[in-house]
């Protein structure tokens, strides 16, 4: 079942499988030190507080986790989606049955830490190409069952999404190019094979490449691994073609020389390492 | 449904509902562009090709997804579990329909990559505290549905498992003891309330702690966040008391401090980074 | 889980898999439209507007989804299940947030179009025979998945519903006879081979079987495929013999034949096509 | 879990979830007749027949269905995917455990029947536009849980695929246009929220709705429930603006008006009555 | 997902969910004593052996516990399914990789073991009443989530099954009459709004209901907890009316009084002991 | 999907999961009685009866099992979990919508008797080790898919828990010692595969092997099968050398001789038969 919460609608269904899953993973038969030694009624007043300075992201799906473990917590979040908070702050306060909340704590951080992780490394990345006008994408280079959450932490921290999966976009590659015979041939294919609103991404890996992707009518290019200077002529050669296409660049981006490579006037950066290869934010409860 | 693969066992229910889950995310409806271009008659010959130098692991996941996907792929591993492999070597060699290929690569990827990345940052401090006896352990700190994978990553890397969750080990916080009143009774309710087969880890802060842990008649006594100098004192404590205690570290660890805290004589240091701020190992697949 | 819920039951388990199973292949990761476009606080007055003149049925269920999507919205029924309703009639009124309200509306609409239409034709096919005491039942030719959904249709158009499946009613056909020797044989082995509450149904199709059939006890005997002569001579023969016997027609119905069929005095006349070539109702959703 | 099959892929999960499921409801606790009659060991020849003339489609699920139940049962098909067959034709052969075969035998025809009743309702529209070069395509108006079928079916019939639901393609309907304001804002926030492989669509009503979408750069437009001349003036206004825009039809289409409506020039013709009020083609399963 | 397996078909989907789950309460995580002691090269010989007198049952279930764990696990029965085994026999041979042998052994003893039991104290019941033409039922009193299992087992044991639940065989208890007003009445309501393949059985306590039931054209009558004398007077009661109907007595069945009751000339005992309370039988796994 | 309500947290997910199974395995499709005879607006109040004199237990099991039918149901209990009840008395009264209550009934009763009757047997072994602080502990002979539930019986009837499965304690046997070599192997394998919270209990069946057991260091030594002369030796032997060793004794226990084995001054008796042979406690649900 896939239904997920968007803003506007109200289903948790897909959500509440994957989080009912991790905590699954951690309780197991149960938290064999706090049956024994935490009484029923026992409650607590806690707070999420951060260690460093990053971009908090994830708080709905933490209050989510604790609520499913116990109903009856109390979830106020003293920060907001994307903020930015400092070493020190606190974060959320959670209140209720004791037992409950060390049974949801790990789970909950877990998700939090990493969904902020991820965020904080978009941002630098978003940070880094401000007032370009380039986007910042992600890929499909998640942690396998995490792409949902992943692709929201890139969001938050200001990014743009890609294609969710291969479902949902084209994008011709050279084995596919290789295995028809021409960009050309592939992008007709592709075009009647498929339903009428999907466009046409093609990957490129020199100039050849791209004035083939310009002839056949593709909707997007993926100017992919190119050196900066190839970069720029085929953007030259590009937009002194259709300025209507939308120009990509991907493979071995860094913080060092994605501004670079946005000032050339490319529309999308897509960044792998920004969900690959986050660190986790440190964050961790503590009971008053 | 739980039921994992382990050496001896060969059930793979638990690890083929994850994995097709994964594969579920990247590939939803269909590959929309490959069914669209590539003949089902269509076969390739690929290869998972290492860039930069890192410990290999999870290779026999990466087989099961192309196996999902398609059970006519030929995976042919050119390296072993654990091995170390340099830049540009052959990982492995998989053959068959070019479009089931292009089904599973993304997934197999993004699992191999994640599961090497925790084995090479693992191996990093397993070789730091190389001589002296002291064993590097993960924690809790794995990401949400990946626990078994994170924790699998962490023992071919060399390290060692802590317990899988709160179900399968006894370790007593200072929640757990504030709300009860003191260690000793923490233990002695602890003890009485589980199975006769799990030992008590009691978790301290200053020597004040251990002496009481040891009092208590704990069976492993876990220095929590301790500056080095508190971490000897500790240990010389307990051993002057209980030779048999274990004793373990945790907070705070690097690659810098690691091996100063292994020489005080501790039994187990305890990492969270190595499983939730791991890089991905960079591995491409290669159509010929 | 099948739990189904009833008249006098209230547990929903098995219906609501089923919508969210419908749901989710409209939604899948969410609206692309809607969530870019409408606020998540904007909400809409809508109305279900029919077009045409059939039966209304399958509003518990419509309701349902449109609580599934979102707990919030108001669902408002002005027909009642059964009611005949002219074209142009309001159906209902639903209102609440505009977003949910387009995540729910296709999913709603298919189901309410597909159950109405059934019930419809049903209904055509119960006043073709009105004031004879013939019942219309349906079969086993109900769309995969839905013969839930399908058989309530029937009942809610007048019809009577046959056994559900396989498991819950006997029914010996040609195949089963010729595998064991004689309907004599037949009716003793099933007898004594089964739980003592099934009654036994045996498929004829000339009047020397529905004699065996008598001969063998048989409680139901079905006249499949045959002329409305051999039919009028059947039940002839099974009145003069056992009156208790309920005498099933089947094959080659249509709204021209049925009530002479029905004319001959026979209990229950099946129909396939009111199940599997039901035309949908006509419905639409009007937003104020 | 949601991967299906496609051509070049191998995957089952969702198709077998679905049969599986399918076969559930028909057979549930056992056939009650047949484990009391057929000895286990007793074999048969069968064979599917056409009675009717129609476009035969879903002979690889009705395959499935058949192995689904039991492996060793042999089914050999007679005739292709897509083919035209007349009355009394052989459609497949099916040898095997009798049991085995009468378990399979309603839910494959149930599932053969409406696949091959869709494909021949739309292959008809296909017809009545020959030479035309306009698709005729489907709608989100598929029976609930059978959309994946119901959208093969049509593509086997000759038709083309609409978007799949709500989640890979980008319809702007006019409630989408009066909660943002016009057509221009909407075109451009759904641009700027979403990711840039999916094209928009904008449904319109009237020739002020074709202006406004033509300017906000509609990649689609939908001509609603128009008349014949508002079609032919929309279609000469788009084309005097912008050749690349495609054209789609919708709304009271029929078999008698859809040839007038195809030579006004437009792309594509979407009918909803191909998916929801197809009868079914009659097939019967022989036993020899 | 409910197919199960019957002498006919071939579909293991219920019975292996089932076993699966059996199987993953007792591995969980995985074996970690056997995982860490036992090579996975390492292979045994093993024999189920008998401990005790009793009727065995569950081979086929034993076997697929071994080969859900292991499909290279050799499993051959010595004894067939219901034979009576004598203290020591060897019941079945079992080779194969040791670790998995271990995997299986508890989860296949334990289904194997309540199989027997409740089959070995169904034959004492069956034996009991020899040579007088009563049959011995089960009830719906079984073990949670085991009713498949233990209805198989009471027909293994020489038994019959009754109904398998509330949905597949109609019984009017007191609660219904009361509600309804009259046995008769009850019996009319519950004809006209079910389908025709199910008989009708009343729950009786004394003559007069007998008699009510009788009037109201019951085809089955069960005598509840009533003493052999009204059994008696009931018994002829029912056969000076009406032959054909079904005679069941239930309540307080016990293995000194079952002949008793049977001498009345009853047609049924359902007894609720064979399946809520069977000793289990002894069996136990010897690795050579 | 585990998770399982304790003492302190309240997630109902585990429980609910297998109630429904149980409720579907009885309701199926509905009940077919009920649904034609009772109104859907008819209440009743009813209450749960004993039959006999037992310990009760499950009481929040079954109040589950009427909720998960209708939440509507007000479920009172007279009697605490645990309660030793006289016959005939009252132990629970449940009022509300009649036919969701006789929905509910069996099910409810199935698990409340063997939930009982395990609680029940299970008193019985701990009276009769009274004053002498010997635990009474269950073992894995619990029936397939209830050893939740059989486990919380025990503990329920006054006895321990042993471990849950073969995933969260060590428990070298035989076949383990005799595939490795030595007890003294095996100890040290198992101690350094596995992570260091867990104990290590060692299966002896004679003097030589509880000396190898003590030399390599058990934490738990399990007597298994030997004589009460044996017994007392080997405890003699083990509290001589290391008190802090916990002794297990197991098979063949019975009610005549557990008070002898206990007065050797064992920790702890393990029993198969409370689990696997319990009779259920009779109890029944009166309608007023």
């Amino acid at each position: 079942m896939k239904i997920k919460p968007s803003i506007s609608g109200n289903s948790w269904i897909y959500v509440d499988n994957f989080l009912l899953n991790a905590l699954d993973e951690d309780i197991g038969n149960g938290d064999v030190t706090t049956s024994a030694l935490i009484s029923p009624k026992h409650v607590s007043d806690t707070a999420l507080i951060s260690k460093g300075e990053f971009i908090i992201a994830g708080l709905t799906y933490a209050e989510r986790i604790f609520h499913l473990v116990d109903k009856g917590l109390k979830f106020k979040a003293l920060k907001k989606e994307g903020d930015r908070v400092r070493n020190g702050s606190i974060i959320a306060r959670i209140k209720g049955n004791t037992a409950s909340l060390l049974l949801a704590e790990r789970t909950a951080l877990n998700l939090l830490q990493r969904i902020s992780g991820i965020a904080t490394i978009t941002n630098q990345y978003v940070v880094a190409v401000k007032g370009l006008g380039t986007k910042i994408a992600d890929t499909r280079k998640t942690a396998p069952g995490l792409r949902y959450f992943d692709k929201y932490a890139v969001r938050t921290g200001g990014g743009s999404n890609h294609r969710y999966g291969l479902f949902d976009g084209i994008l011709i590659k050279d084995n596919h190019i290789s295995a028809v015979g021409s960009i050309g041939k592939a992008v007709k294919l592709v075009r009647s094979n498929n339903h009428h609103l999907l466009k046409i991404e093609v990957e490129t890996r020199n100039l050849s490449d791209v004035r083939g992707a310009l002839n056949a009518g593709a909707d997007v290019i993926m100017l992919d691994n190119m050196t900066l200077e190839k970069i720029k002529k085929s953007v030259d050669l590009i937009k002194s073609r259709k300025n209507s296409v939308i120009i990509e660049v991907s493979g071995n981006m860094n913080l060092g020389n994605v501004r670079k490579i946005a000032e050339t006037g490319v529309d999308m950066i897509s960044v792998g390492a920004i969900t690959h290869s986050a660190a986790a934010a440190d964050i961790s409860m503590m009971f008053d």
